[in-house]
């Protein structure tokens, strides 16, 4: 197992996390937990790779079913005991998952010979598509319609990866660099509350 | 034509049924009546052949569209005469349909060499994912994260099915005692509401 | 470029017009603007593909996302000066990527050799679940199951289109003639505000 690896199961658990969240907030019990967890989870990657009509990843590898479990088990315990979660740490936690996911999904998708835009776009689903079918289940408006750095991060630090690759760099150095964008840009995001508006509203 | 053959269009009708029921709640037109039908109908099982990478089951059989259209030819008639549905009859057929659709669906995911976990997971997809297909596209939270006997059977159905083909019974038997698991599980949970909640949630 | 793929990326951008047209609605931010303009105008075309087993049509034709981006920067303009879209202009153009849409949906899913019935119901996929998508994600009952005329079109279109192929007309002109039925008819439909309504509701 490499760091690779690990990585990636704690970005599964943590939008597992995520998952358990909305479904206690909506009142739902045990199996609306598990479903609404393994969408947040692995709905991005599963939508890419059926995309690229690549193996689903989970497919034949049980071990990000037990990552999706163990996530919604410490979520369960934990809004059973506390009932406050704290923000900063989610936030953190999410943001990670989310950086990993979107270098991960940009490296897949490119392994399968996509155009430079495909590969963002993908790389950017790969990140954002679980959050957004997680809500969809939730009869909610996806929460990344309104909240846009979240999105706006994955096609910036997509690209950068690309265009690292271009002038070729070494493959070991561009996946961290693109890491390193996404991960701060959102946090940048959420600390300064940034949002990039397209219609003009009226003011009220 | 086979006996299986006849209760999987048994089970596809009566969940055309159901997706009818719904669309008449919701005051659609003749369009959404037949893709709501066809959604819970066949939506669990075509997730389940997409993630296998397998031959969409129903693409080159049409005789599962026939199905569809009869059962919601029969659900309008039936809602235009009386209004009142038997509640207790639907339920026996859904939970027939239910316990054939997690039989078939696990059966199927075996045979593509997935891990046992994953076809219980697959199992149950196929027979609850139509039914949330069909409550996402009405705009309405999906019932079965919150009744939650209804995947329960499903899971317990498919992992009793998996185990009893590891004690190698002849492949005979295994379905029909999976089948009546899921089946009378469904009734019990009916009959005595059990539901497995995970949260402590405030009494009021 | 053939006047057949001139058309298809018009109709690609009418699409992407009426995504941009939901989101401003529902007050979305920019990323919530490109993706239900590309779920509305390639949705609908890549669950058709996904289900043919096909290579999605947009993943490897990086035209398809410059003409969504051209259809949103469009709308994006459009709204930010008049905050007034002409009605019947709409519908027009919506109309005419209907049509184009049904006819190539249907015409690929018979070059995959599948039934009549499901070449049919994959052409009628292709016009309408894109809106459909674009429904769901803003939160919506799909206009569609509340709109016949929209869909029948496409299954009449689609219908006229495979008889014409049976008679053995030459090739060049079944996709105009049905390209003109799915369009007369959905211009008829609108001007005579058709529906076919399969449930007697109580008169309120």
């Amino acid at each position: 197992m490499t760091f690779i690896d690990i990585m990636d199961l704690v970005g599964i658990m943590v939008f597992a996390f995520s998952g358990t969240l909305m479904a206690h907030a909506k009142k739902m019990d045990g199996f609306g937990v598990i479903v609404l967890a393994s969408v947040t989870a692995i709905g991005g990657g599963t939508i890419r790779d059926l995309l690229l009509d690549a193996p689903i990843f989970w497919l034949r590898e049980p071990s990000y079913i037990y990552a999706i479990l163990l996530g919604c088990i410490v979520a369960i315990i934990w809004l059973n005991r506390s009932k406050k979660i704290p923000d900063k740490t989610l936030e953190l936690a999410d943001a990670i998952g989310l950086a990993l996911f979107v270098v991960m999904g940009t490296q897949k998708a490119f392994s399968y010979q996509v155009s430079d835009v495909t590969a963002i776009i993908l790389g950017t689903m790969t990140g954002c598509f679980g959050g957004m079918l997680r809500d969809v289940l939730a009869n909610e408006v996806p929460m990344i319609f309104k909240r846009e750095m979240y999105a706006t991060c994955c096609i910036v630090g997509g690209a950068v990866y690309v265009l690292l690759l271009k002038v070729d760099l070494t493959e070991t150095i561009a996946p961290f660099v693109a890491f390193a964008i996404v991960l701060s840009l959102r946090l940048a995001g959420l600390k300064w509350k940034w949002t990039i508006h397209v219609f003009k509203y009226d003011q009220k």
